[in-house]
């Protein structure tokens, strides 16, 4: 454990089928108004909403409607969200969805009693919230992002053309959070298995960095492995409980801070990938997918050592040849992996065009903890090779 | 994750080289009566019992001393720091020390307010605290409970000759934790590898169970991997800084109740070890590596699938023959890792006799989460091979 780092994570989680009874037990923690937020209405059509609604309604909590949170939300809505709890002055923040709606719940909470512009405040100068916190509670209905246990929330400023994320500290983490496998059942098979890869690929984020032997790295490996053994089983049998509640815990555990303990982290994928968003709205986990490959060919010289470690302790390939083509065989697998969940591997069938790689390379943050500091040249070759 | 589960861990850890630096921090938040637990006085040798009382004495707090905790802390001690408490009307109890200190620490915390008896309450009734809970901080010092960051309190009855683990509720965790390798250092050899084996234990105890894919044993894996790496290091070089900072971060997390979630554990070694502590009061990891091949030895026939696991993911033994002889391998493994230790390899070198083993045998309690409930006789067997 190379680095010195603070480890807080006090989000109380309710695992497990029928989870939703300890909501009731959590709601009477907090106030009568409960802000309850929501995507595009899938909640409503799978029974989720209704079930929500009825513990909200039993424990006589007073609900105001925050709906139609989009897959990336934008600053127009985060207005609206905060106009609606200044309002009503909502005592809790209910995000019952996926990682956006749980994400824009964290941004609304940092923001009602903010003075300042949160966009510029926040994402632009990213400074740490000091006002007070409204409070998140987070019914999880997709997995992938990690936001049910972590303080981060990305935001799109859809007029600037910037998808941007705040880490918050532990003070902006969802007090509890319900996980229950059998709620992301009906997520349609394309966001599944984009779930899938954006979990896969936030540990990939922390572990393609530094070169000594570390408990994160470990668990790290531990985590891709189980994700990508259980996604095999998932794309086969959707309902498969054991697969599915391990998806979901890996996913969990792949972006609440552990593996990034006492280490440099890269996530230039995710940087990638967000100003890909930001040009074509496509869904985040496919973004990732589309991007990765020429990513980490471009960066695997300057990593070997770890993506010789890749190859042979998350996708066991045999130790024969040189650490370079060990390496190479690991992104052999991953991309093999990918062709099997059917993730995007390219930006064009995500609706980027040639014409869009210099304003996509423009929006592309350069991150400065993995093996390679990209110049960019190296952005639009790397995009380039993406199409 | 085949079962249903509760996850929550608040504690704050602040780890590293020179952590101590934010106890200040964390103080402000308590009011000015602080008492100070310690064990036999090596923090008074090592130079930390001072940097503590200075950063006490800098914050403006009153120090109320309670010294002289035992490594099998007893009921008389128990008595004597509830008064202390009591009398001194503490507003923090802050563990400088091992994982004796710190279980001290919180049996005392849930103790302070409780009227009725603690041993009978907790320890005989195993009921909760219903009682105001004296907040816990810690500065560890040895690596091997996981203390530090569960709410386990292992507490000794002499006279009864019972040594009995209670594990409490999140609200009994530490509130915050410093862990900083370099106060490892000093420790024995002895203390250092007995701790080691008793944080790869903790991982045995939760792993032996299940014979299902599950995400907590992958990370089990991987926290073994990373133990047995680190430590050989460690006993050839042990200011090797990478390595102690992975052995006190995996010990952390090989008990900090996330390696458990979703699956049955069995604890067996540890109620085989408490028994024999109980008679011999000898070092606690010692009594655990002690008793743990012959025990191990006698349930693998009910349990091959997951020990031929163990020897293939964590020892990496070829999978050449049949699926008992490549788990035998596995414990073959473990024996010369425990040798290479220099961990105590049976009962009698820590000063158990065949005469104790009855004695023993009825102090052992029977555990029915792994692969086998032992019968007395089974019991008696497995402490006679230990001999």
């Amino acid at each position: 454990m190379k680095g010195n780092f603070v480890y807080h994570n006090p989000t109380k989680v309710y695992f497990g089928k029928g989870a939703l009874q300890n909501l009731g037990g959590e709601l009477a923690k907090y106030g009568k108004t409960v802000q309850l937020i929501y995507g595009g209405g899938s909640v409503k059509k799978n029974g989720i909403y209704d079930a929500v609604v009825s513990v909200l309604k039993a424990c006589g909590k007073r609900i105001v409607e925050d709906g139609g949170v989009m897959p990336n939300p934008t600053t127009e809505k985060l207005k609206e969200g905060i106009k609606i709890a200044r309002e009503n002055k909502a005592d809790l923040l209910l995000a019952v969805g996926g990682g956006s709606v749980c994400d824009y719940a964290k941004a609304v909470s940092v923001s009602v009693h903010c003075e300042e512009d949160p966009w510029e405040k926040y994402y632009l100068r990213f400074e740490e919230p000091s006002c007070e916190i409204v409070p998140v509670g987070c019914v999880l209905t997709m997995v992938g992002t990690g936001s049910e246990m972590n303080a981060g929330a990305v935001i799109t400023n859809r007029e600037q053309k910037l998808k941007i994320g705040h880490v918050f500290g532990s003070e902006v983490m969802p007090k509890f959070t319900v996980l229950d496998p059998e709620f992301t059942y009906s997520v349609p098979r394309r966001q599944m298995v984009a779930g899938i890869y954006d979990a896969f690929n936030h540990v990939c984020e922390q572990y393609f960095s530094g070169d000594d032997d570390n408990v994160s790295d470990r668990l790290a490996e531990a985590l891709m492995k189980s994700i990508v053994a259980s996604s095999r089983v998932a794309v086969k049998d959707p309902e498969n409980y054991e697969a599915r509640s391990n998806l979901m815990w890996a996913a969990t555990w792949a972006l609440n801070t552990l593996i990034a303990m006492g280490k440099d982290t890269d996530w230039e994928v995710h940087m990638l990938g967000q100003a890909v968003g930001a040009y074509t709205d496509a869904t985040h986990g496919m973004t990732l997918s589309a991007v990765s490959l020429p990513y980490y060919r471009h960066i695997l010289p300057y990593g070997v050592k770890k993506f010789r470690q890749f190859a042979v302790e998350v996708w066991g390939v045999e130790e024969k040849g040189t650490d370079e083509q060990i390496a190479y065989m690991g992104l052999e697998k991953l991309r093999e992996w990918m062709t099997e969940l059917g993730v995007a591997q390219n930006i064009s069938e995500l609706g980027a065009t040639e014409e869009m790689i210099e304003g996509i390379a423009d929006a592309t943050l350069v991150m400065d903890g993995g093996y390679r500091v990209l110049t960019r040249p190296e952005i639009v070759k790397i995009l380039k090779e993406s199409l």
